[in-house]
């Protein structure tokens, strides 16, 4: 906690018109960085097999990103366990590809995988417990993008709120179905108006609903 | 998850007009409740100078808890040890002894504690993230025995939504300064209607203030 940076835990790799790949990182900086390095070579190597860009599907895109986990853990975790660090990176990725619809996976620092469904229609990586409350009561599978937009930022602030280490920037990506393009793009910073005025705004709406409850009768 | 069960894990040492000690205890099971059986057969024998009920102090009354839990592990810990599984009994200890103010400590696994202050006013234990927002934002120094009992309860209610191993019943004590002795006492099953109501109304609440919030405008 006293050695402390920002970095930004997203990578998008786009082709726009064919594809939006969406990487959200957490976990070991050193490990997520690697992966996020050795992808975007590959993909600079555009004959190479590993290339996310002219991966098919989302699953061999999600597949991918799995290999260069493994390939970096082989890497370092030998290392690592000298000094019982354990190597922890993990990935949310998101995206779609032309001819299928939006995909959204979990990649666990094992390099296994999980995808979202109709009855999921999230996942949440890092400190996720803070602001899990506010995403379990809002969405759901036909959440607006506007809705969903905000829940996520709100959830945000509950984290914030509660979890030092975690802090602005947010970066933020809204990507609608079809539209195989980044169209709405936002980063928040330390005292960004928006969310300043979100985050006063539900603190005191909570805080005037739980005024509101019954008092218990013993 | 396929073998849940119920346990209290409340545990009352009083003796009225001269002090009330309230132990809330996580961790391992087996743990915890041999660290209570030890620490009730002390009191039974009276002239035990590990007796919770003689203690002069509650620092004396934390040490013996922490005592207790170190007995245990000593006990356990190299068989559990065995099938990786580590000893992580924890407890909250909280009460008065006449002469003492009301005081409130917090119990590591490994025994050593921290006692709460004006700047802490609570302490959680075990399942404590997904219910700690709204104690943030609601409970300080100052905050009425009647708005910490709901803000417990919402808290618990959060927790229970996000988190499916954490489940009724509730027992709940609310100790009011110097009356040493417990006066209020409650437990909350599946079902009760003041729990109820006050789930409803905010999860309604809530999902309201989030209705009212401003749309992000790109």
């Amino acid at each position: 906690m006293d050695n402390f940076a920002k970095f930004c835990k997203m990578t998008v790799f786009e082709r726009a018109g064919d594809r939006v790949i969406v990487l959200l990182s957490s976990g070991n900086l050193a490990g997520t960085q690697a992966v996020v390095s050795v992808l975007t070579q590959r993909c600079a190597d555009g004959a190479s097999a590993a290339n996310l860009l002219g991966a098919r599907t989302m699953f061999d895109v999600v597949s991918l990103v799995a290999d260069a986990m493994r390939d970096i853990e082989k890497r370092d975790a030998g290392y690592l366990a000298e000094n019982n660090i354990r190597f922890n990176a993990s990935f949310i990725v998101g995206g779609q590809i032309r001819g299928e619809p939006i995909r959204l996976f979990r990649i666990y620092a094992e390099g296994n995988f999980i995808e979202a469904g109709i009855d999921t229609p999230f996942f949440q990586t890092g400190e996720t417990k803070y602001g899990k409350p506010i995403l379990d009561r809002v969405l759901t599978q036909h959440t607006p993008l506007a809705d969903a937009t905000k829940c996520v930022l709100v959830s945000f602030d509950s984290t914030m709120r509660s979890n030092l280490s975690v802090g602005m920037p947010i970066d933020l990506i809204c990507y609608e179905r079809d539209s195989l393009e980044v169209q709405w793009r936002r980063r928040f910073d330390e005292g960004d108006p928006y969310f300043t005025t979100l985050s006063q705004q539900w603190g005191e709406g909570v805080r005037q609903v739980f005024r509101d409850l019954p008092d218990l009768r013993w």
